[in-house]
């Protein structure tokens, strides 16, 4: 490798996304962080919002000014909400700059599908074409080399790790399928709300957005690709009181019969070389503490012989390999880099 | 009613299942607790474990006797664990004592079942036949009167309510029943464990005991029982990073038309008469709080047309209505007092 | 007793001590809720905001109407928030009607301290002098027969049930006393903030208002009235990641030699017919759990013979004891009740 | 640097402290773990007990064998209970080894004051003389190069690096010292009791251990040090309902008049060169999620003119600068390298 580090920008730096970007980029060996942006901050230190960063990030915050960006960086992630992302990264792009969108703008290949879950108009369908979904462990090979990557949401992600295996071989009826998520609360953003306001939603489960999530229709584009058949699916989202962390909790009919063992064999194959997934060992299930922090997700089985079914469930840190890991992680991959290199930090735990 | 208090004795005080009692029944105008006993600390106050109890409860803890609990009590609450109930609550009965028992041991009625589940011997298949099921909105009249109960576990006591109405309306295929149940950790008792760890269970949600959980063969002995055919479910439990609450999520398969409105109809005329359940109205969610120290089980539905299936979002306190609330419930109506008799405080919010 | 039940009316019913003087007073066999009444809220169902009262309050939330609500009501609570209740308070008077307000602006006699610390304009002075200040275990007997009530804060009512009886004594010396005090979050309310963001404030401990707390003037208002001497205290702010709960820690120079045993039964006797003081024998200490949901006030010791000061510990449920539940005490007084009708609620545990 | 890695065992690996040193020195760039050792798992994978290590460590737990781990490594990591490390480390030293012990067995340079507060027999009198005490900032110069480090508990961290300034510049009354501290539950470690389970601990604040913890006198042994004469202090123990972090909240009177700037000033200056205290500006605190997960300790002030104290706030994370990350920035000191070698992780946050 070169002297010269990799420089990056962050859009959206006052965001729980951006600021994890800062973490794991600040220990990232070939990058240098030149710009933090935040439309609302700007000329502030990110440390008046984020003490945490005191005496680590010393830059004030920056505007949204795409010249300014371009001039003094590479690439840029775009830590941004949906509907701000569709109109910043075009003009990032005409920039000349390299694009790692984090925001769900770009997820959705059919721009019709894509006003009917987000109520906004969508992004123009040339864009739409070029972004390259940074699902990493199914579309790696795509992502090396692109300069337009639209990183997958929290939910897709936990969501099509732990079912493509499975629906990949045959091996469960892409009509059964049934997803039950579970979220902490950082997924919900900074923005304050009675929803994740702290007296309410401390010792409580609550459901939202039965149906209607944004994120179905991501899930099932993915899911249709790979059964090459429309998939629909019925998709519950949960808040938990807990900060970090997804599980998905996934329901299918199993075709044909399968142990364990043979599950666990067949999702290690499809992963082999993919360090982030863990595939736990027939019997064992996964915690979302234990990738707390960390880029990993981590997958279980268990078939019930009695109903014919396959029940599979997969934890992330949603933060992380839901949001800002998996961001590294395509940055890693465009630039030929090892798609481990600055994120072998380890889970925390406790 | 007359000048004279039921005489009411509860063995096993010292579980959080017992102190339910004791706080449910100190407000009970027609109740009196003669004894509260614990078979581990028994001739001590029960303050010493439970301090909120300072000055309330002055009664020290008495052994297990059921001779001596019968010259005292008319009926007793036994909160003790599978196994244990099975073996005393023969003798209560024999001493004369009318009997509510929370374990366990005698909700499923084909003792075979109960011991492939319970993995130890069932008890007497004559007690197995009398012991009533004390669902309450289920089976209110055969309660009344009667004088053994076995009340409902937490888990199918939010599921059952939550399925039974539909499922006898003939409105969702019985074969397509999923149960994606999730619990507070009180659930887990106040036996310490690893799993049950404080620094490992604050900020994690686990996946435990996948489709081998021993509420299954209650829930599905129900199900059958209602829907004139065998039924099996598929059934997830998690635990949550929370004290008190159980959210049983429920998907099954829709058979015909039927609107979110229309279920809400049904479930009111269902459960009319029955103040315990409270159906929500089409498009709203019931959070686990929102019944947090009450009696109550808040019910709420989305219908997919998408995916014809129907979801059904089910809480209770799992130490209130899944415990300690029901059993008072069935000891109302046992009694023939009104059902709510003690029973009505509001849910503690936030 | 009559049969006729007192009419009460809530303003600032959406509020958290709002909605607990509903739960507490729901259970009141003398008092019928006549009007809840908010002015964000007006015209719509309480249930819209609390679900967990649907089935149980039926009742719209009224606008703030003096007239209206004396035309209902006998007597107000006023769960508004400082400088709110300084307005509106003479109205509610003049209209007749009796009033406990919970906010700080009739705490403070001196209206130039109140403008000090509270940084908005103090209500008349003669309105200052008729508030009785209803710390009940302190100040009970002229609570009796009076018409207007000034709720003590949250704080206060912890730290001054704690200090009152070793500074009357003369054990502790006025000038050395520092107060630690930690708060659960629903002390600030249901208005949302980044402070009160589930994922700012989970897994984290904060301080805030170090020795700014508006509670502070009220705090040493009421100690230098004991003292008979001007005391000034040191009184930091924490808060602590749980929803209800205040513990305060208190450290006082010993005068004289003292055991931990003759505390004990100096608070006891100090509080002797006073139900709500629970004092814990020698060696034992108060957890917030203990009082959870509940009005009672916990206590406990320690004398350091090294140092030669004393540390109390004193616990309270902020919502209840630290305000719906000693305003319910005060209402009781005033009415020439028993102090503990409606009130006696076990606290809630686990 | 030679491209050989220095060989560390780590004894205590199925502890908190334990598999926190393996987090860290996974990423410390001049380390590798030869051994990792638990008395009572060896023979097993650690991810038996923690699979959140799936897939990143790969060796089995070995048993405590002295010469074995000699024969493997350079330097140990005793994160082994008090009492234990006191008969184990002689034989380490003796062995060869380089040792870093986490327990509390050689902080107490006086054996008698051990054994009063520690309740068992104190190491021999040259060994307590050998042990280096690991208060890096404090100690550095007296770490470099020394083969035996004793470091420093959880609670004496935050308090003293809180302190030493103001006491070393005379600004603080020695006799007038109380220390207020608060910490999260894995600071009782992995072992289960009633204590840390979590429905007893959640939403709860609990007191504990009042001027008996065994940390006060290797605090009061440190500021005697430093003030040249005996300090004694009060000393407040807490359990607070969050898994990480401490904060001590301490009290000490002014001598002479300083404004909260110039204890700033004083603060930074003393910790000149000392990368992980951070000493906020005047007027802001911290918070103990600002530090999760990593090795500073952040220091905030408040002058209180009203009574002459001084009000100071210091934040750990208890499991990191309280343990494994301050051990092995004495590993970085005791080898010559950076003090921030494999330590620059920034907080997780949120």
């Amino acid at each position: 490798m070169s002297g010269e580090k990799l420089k990056v920008a962050i859009v959206g730096s006052t965001g729980y996304g951006g600021v994890e970007l800062i973490r794991f980029l600040l220990g990232h060996p070939e990058v240098e962080i030149t710009s933090v942006i935040s439309s609302s901050s700007s000329g502030l230190p990110i440390t008046d919002g984020f003490p945490h960063l005191s005496e680590i990030v010393l830059q004030n915050l920056e505007a949204v000014d795409p010249q300014a960006i371009a001039e003094k960086a590479d690439v840029v992630f775009t830590a941004t909400p949906s509907g701000v992302s569709g109109k910043l990264v075009p003009e990032l792009l005409a920039a000349g700059l390299k694009v790692i969108d984090l925001s769900g703008d770009f997820r959705i290949k059919d721009g019709a599908v894509y006003e009917t879950w987000y109520k906004h108009e969508a992004p123009a369908a040339e864009l739409l074409e070029q972004a390259i979904y940074g699902l990493a462990e199914l579309n790696g090979d795509a992502v090396k080399g692109s300069e337009f990557i639209s990183n997958p949401g929290c939910y897709p992600t936990a969501t099509l790790l732990g079912l493509i295996p499975a629906l990949d071989a045959g091996w469960i009826d892409p009509k059964s399928i049934i997803i039950d998520a579970k979220s902490g609360v950082s997924g919900a953003g900074r923005g304050t709300s009675l929803m994740t306001h702290y007296a309410e939603i401390n010792e409580n489960l609550k459901v939202y957005k039965v149906n209607k999530h944004q994120h179905i229709p991501e899930v099932e584009q993915c899911l249709s690709q790979i059964a090459g058949e429309p998939v629909t699916v019925t998709f519950t989202t949960h808040l938990v009181p807990m900060t970090r962390g997804i599980m998905t909790t996934m329901y299918a009919g199993l075709i044909g019969t399968h142990t364990e063992a043979e599950l666990v064999e067949l999702y290690r194959h499809y992963y082999e070389g993919r360090p982030f997934v863990r595939v736990r060992e027939a019997g064992k299930w996964p915690a979302t503490k234990e990738v707390f922090g960390s880029n990993y997700c981590d997958i279980g089985f268990a078939v019930d012989e009695r109903t014919g079914r396959l029940t599979i469930v997969s934890v992330i840190d949603n933060v992380v390999k839901g949001a800002a890991g998996q961001a590294i992680q395509n940055l890693n991959l465009m630039m030929g880099w090892d798609e481990t290199t600055g994120l072998l930090l380890s889970p925390v735990y406790p």
